[in-house]
C-alpha cells in the first residue's frame, strides 16, 4: 500500500515496545515531514548508542567507560551494594538520592518459564566481587514480582554462608508491579526501610 | 541521570509524536539490550527514507521516482482527481479500492491560526493540472473538521468558472475527527454517495 521504502519504516517502528501499527504510521508520517536534519540526529543517535555504550566491568551497569560513573566516584561508599534486576533500576534508584553505596547489576531475574536460571545472570560475578572483604552489605533490591522474589531467595541463601549483612528493600512497593515505576518517595523509603532477609 | 548517550537517544525518541517520557525511557532500554543489526537496520532506514522519498512532481503523492505509481498507471483514469489534504489521505482512499482516477495532495489544509494560507498548499499545481482539459470532475476529499471544509469552499469557489463537475465526498465521515481514522467501509460509502459542491 505504501511506497516501499515508507512501508520498511512503518514495519520497523512497530517493532519497538509499546509502538502498535497506527503509532508507527503516525511516527513514519511525521518522520516524512520532518527536518533531514532531525531525521539524521535521530539515526545518528542509534548508532553511536550500539556503538559506544558498553557495560561496566565491575557493576555490570550502563557506560560508554571501561567503568561507570557510580564505580568511578570516590565518594561513593564501597562497602554496600545495591544488587538489581536491570540498568533502569539503578537510575530509579540513584533519582531517590537516598543510597550512597554502589551497585550490581544481574541483568535479568530468575525465571524458570523464560528459561532465565542464576546461570544467565551476573550471579557468579557478584560472588567474584563480595570475594574480597571490601563490601559488608548486600541490599538485594529486584522487582517486587514473582521472579524479583525468586531471585532475592536465591541470592539471600547463597550469600548467607558469606557472614555479610543481607538486606531487603522495605515493603510499601506495589507488589506485582515493576520497581522503576515506583514514584521516588515510595522508593525512597522503601530503601530507608529495609529489613535484614530471612 | 543517563549516561550522555542514552540521554539523547531518551530526548531524540521523546520528540517523536505520542510517545512520551516513559515510552521514550522504555523504548531506550529496549533499544540498548537489542542486537545491534536490528538497531543499525532501524537507523538506515531512517536514513534512507529521507533521501529516497520525493514528492510526485504530478500530485504530489510520495514517490521514490518523478512520478508517483498512481500517476504512472495507465489503468488510472485521467479524467477524475480527488484533492486529499495528506498522503496518509491517499493511502486511506486507495484501502478502500473504491476510486479508480488519480490524486492531488495540497500538503496541508487552510488554517488562519497556523497561518497557512492557499498560497502554502499546492493550489496554483493543481489549477495549472486543471488548466489542460483533460480533467471533467474534482472530487474534494479533505478533512470533515474546520480546515478542511474551510479549503473545501475555498477550492469550490475558485474551480468553479473552470465548468468542471465539483463533488464533495458524502456525508458519512465522523464530524471533528481525521479522514484517516475512518473506517473503510464508512469511507468507502462516503466515496460512492458523493454530492455536487453547493
Amino acid at each position: 500500500m505504501y511506497e516501499g521504502i515508507v512501508q520498511d519504516l512503518i514495519d520497523e517502528l512497530g517493532q519497538l515496545p509499546g509502538v502498535g501499527p497506527k503509532s508507527a504510521q503516525r511516527i513514519a508520517f511525521h518522520l516524512l515531514q520532518a527536518d533531514p536534519v532531525d531525521v539524521r540526529r535521530l539515526a545518528d543517535v542509534l548508532i553511536q548508542v550500539k556503538q559506544r555504550v558498553k557495560f561496566c566491568s565491575t557493576c555490570f551497569n550502563v557506560s560508554e567507560d571501561d567503568q561507570c560513573r557510580i564505580c568511578r566516584d570516590p565518594r561513593r561508599d564501597g562497602s554496600v551494594i545495591c544488587v538489581v534486576e536491570e540498568y533502569k533500576d539503578v537510575v530509579a534508584i540513584e533519582r531517590t538520592r537516598e543510597f550512597r553505596g554502589r551497585y550490581h547489576v544481574l541483568g535479568g531475574a530468575i525465571s524458570p518459564i523464560d528459561g532465565v536460571g542464576p546461570e544467565q545472570l551476573r550471579v557468579r560475578e557478584l560472588l567474584t566481587r563480595l570475594a574480597d572483604g571490601e563490601i559488608t552489605e548486600v541490599i538485594l533490591a529486584t522487582d517486587p514480582n514473582l521472579e524479583g522474589e525468586a531471585t532475592a531467595t536465591y541470592l539471600t541463601r547463597n550469600l548467607k554462608p558469606l557472614g555479610l549483612r543481607i538486606t531487603r528493600l522495605a515493603s510499601g512497593l506495589p507488589v506485582g508491579g515493576d520497581l522503576e515505576y515506583a514514584d521516588e518517595v515510595t522508593l525512597g523509603r522503601a530503601f530507608a526501610g529495609r529489613r535484614a532477609a530471612e
